[in-house]
């Protein structure tokens, strides 16, 4: 495949992805001086979107909006195949200048490169609304309506905004949009033949092991549960070892336990404690209860729900044997989501024909990518980011791993659409 | 002994003894409805004091106050040999009816029957300043000042209202009191020839082991401590089990081996984790720290030391096992407080007596007579307080047990002045 890529000057995408970058950093683009702050229907927001239609306009892109505000952009009319690339551009509250954005910045890349280049793939850009929940506290909020996995009382009543509290309804129709219509959000995924999104990898898998692309063969599912575990509040000093109903040992056992499972599960899952709440929580006084959460993740749905109900089972377990009651309370769960191999597959031969180091991973964190998934071939690429710090102003990634990252993509979409062949 | 034992009427001292707790639970006497409190200074406070006067002055005591406002009242004049009883009658902010305050009115009811059985015992009762640390924050502070374990920097400068940020001396002063002379407070215990505190137990070892009494032989001393674990923050979902640093997996290790230190070192040792700080603690983040506090205490120095050694060591080496770093920091320590052994023969004895169930035990609470010990032959007694409940509205204790404690105390101190024989 190597012989039939076309030409990419890597150092001219990697200036433009910088420029891109560092101009959506300026004081237009975030609320914040100290970090990028940039929610749905903002000013900051509205003017990341105009620079991207800008820049698409240049390239030819008919640029538009489904019915809440997810921007669509195509080389092609509506209704004829095309291949979509892209991510998100808002931002979460105290953020950074890459998630999502450096995404949506490689997609723009990938967009003039084949303008450029004069390859004629027929591309879709789009950048999903709300994949953050900075603005109405729901994370993949775009693309899980473009999914048709919200209600209409959802947007009508139960997603309220952060800063003021009116519904999510109200502000997409002061914002120009029609809430109304968001059912036709779907169609936004009509006739796209494949999906690719880059991003930011959020960890150090990359870094620590020294590649510079890692291509997502599937983005791990997870539950988040509770467990409470009910001792007896007793005098600290005065209540005997063997008189104790301690909660915090329990809570101990299950920390290593899970740790256990996770490791002895394997298959990339991974189990997580990071939240200890102990009441009434002083110095002097045992316990009467503690509560911890579960973030247990994995891309194969068996391992991880394994872990989720051997630890639940544990906690019941290990509370009973200390005389005290453990409660396990699931908050919410999502199936993992497998990836498109045919496309894995052409990402890792575009990969492998530049010969940079790349890896074939699974995506911890959760993407817009799960929501079009379903309905249309789908692949991620990911970019190390330094030392795993992302949500955080410290984040950083390179441009010269995004202008890598839009080559493999265009190579690998270039393979798929087989345009020039 | 009991041959020689003065005939108790039993239900009489109960009977009074629940006028005087029921009548200080009254809204004269404390500054809520929900709750008692009261605390230096206050209104609800002098009146506590002036019922105890009162009562005193009818069985022919003299009563004053030292230099800062701890109540002494006396059947001797001073400098004259006297026993002393008694503890305080202030409560912590969300306190029940029996905590400190039982043992001044049983203290009364010893003075009581001493009066109207005419034993002729020399007899001195102490009610101790700010015991719980509701008005200044600082626990023991009457009967620190007594013992000299304050400096006057303290009491002019560091030791503030909690209510109005005023210091204890101006409050002190407006209060009628001299705490320019507060060193002369330590001459409350001149002339002493024994110490004799009655105490609610606030703990369940009386009620779950079916005793009514308790003679208390050493009050546990104590280290308080933090250990702070450093891990790294990273996505709980995207970073593989074997790239964490995830510090709650040491402070998991670290409550299971104090649990078992603590059982290891018995000779009443005790050790307790009641503070969890994760930081950031949320779901979906593996911690980047740890902070956890450390109540460990003892009767016997070198075994809750060595606990609290121990933990320290073992923190830092679970923490260098998985490649983080722990800090381990005391707040504060006090050594352990053997009390008289003669004294508590002597209860023991007529607690024997009497034929009721009783127990030789320690305080892992701390207590005023912790500051008298050290100058007067020293003991406690104990009653059961239901469920361990203690500091709290729901505190509850049994008048019948605080009889019994008076009619054991009255003995005791007969026996040792023997001043019938």
């Amino acid at each position: 495949m190597s012989t039939h890529s076309p030409a990419v000057d890597r150092r001219r995408s990697a200036a433009r992805i910088e420029r891109d970058i560092e101009t959506l950093a300026g004081p237009d683009y975030t609320l914040s001086s100290e970090a990028i702050r940039r929610y749905a229907y903002t000013g900051a927001y509205r003017n990341t979107l105009s620079y991207f239609v800008r820049e698409l306009e240049a390239l030819g892109f008919d640029c538009g909006f489904d019915s809440v505000g997810t921007l669509v952009a195509r080389n092609r009319p509506l209704g004829e195949p095309a291949f979509g690339i892209g991510s998100h551009c808002d931002s979460n509250r105290n953020g950074g200048k890459y998630d999502g954005t450096m995404g949506v910045v490689t997609a723009l890349e990938v967009c003039r490169l084949n303008h450029e280049l004069e390859l004629g793939l027929p591309l879709q850009l789009v950048s999903f609304l709300e994949e953050e929940g900075s603005g109405f506290g729901q994370m993949l909020l775009g693309s899980r309506i473009v999914a048709q996995r919200v209600t209409e009382e959802d947007l009508r009543e139960r997603f309220r905004a952060i800063d003021d509290g009116r519904s999510f309804w109200e502000h997409a129709e002061e914002a120009g949009f029609e809430p109304a219509r968001w059912r036709e959000a779907a169609r936004i995924l009509d006739g796209l033949t494949g999906w690719i999104e880059m991003h930011i990898e959020q960890a150090r898998v990359l870094q620590d092991t020294g590649n510079r692309i890692g291509v997502v063969r599937a983005i791990a599912g997870y539950v988040h549960a509770d467990v409470a575990v009910h001792g007896r509040g007793d005098h600290a000093g005065a209540t005997p070892m063997d008189m104790r109903l301690d909660p915090t040992t329990v809570l101990a056992e299950c920390v290593l336990e899970l740790e256990r499972l996770a490791r002895e599960a394997g298959r990339g899952t991974v189990g997580t404690v990071g939240e200890i709440e102990v009441t009434p929580g002083i110095i002097n006084a045992i316990a009467e209860r503690v509560r911890f959460s579960l973030d247990i993740r994995g891309p194969e749905d068996d391992a991880f729900r394994g872990v989720a109900r051997d630890i639940a089972a544990y906690a019941a377990r290990a509370a009973a044997g200390r005389g005290m009651r453990a409660e396990y309370a699931e908050r919410q769960a999502l199936p993992a989501t497998p990836l498109s191999a045919e496309l894995v597959s052409a990402l890792e031969a575009a990969a492998a024909a530049t010969g940079e180091p790349y890896t074939v991973m699974v995506s911890g964190a959760a993407h817009d990518t799960m929501c079009v998934a379903p309905r249309v071939p789908s692949a991620m690429v990911f970019v190390p980011c330094r030392d795993g710090i992302s949500h955080h102003p410290d984040e950083e990634a390179s441009p010269d791993d995004a202008a890598l990252a839009a080559e493999i993509m265009l190579n690998a979409i270039a393979a798929t659409c087989r345009p020039g062949r």
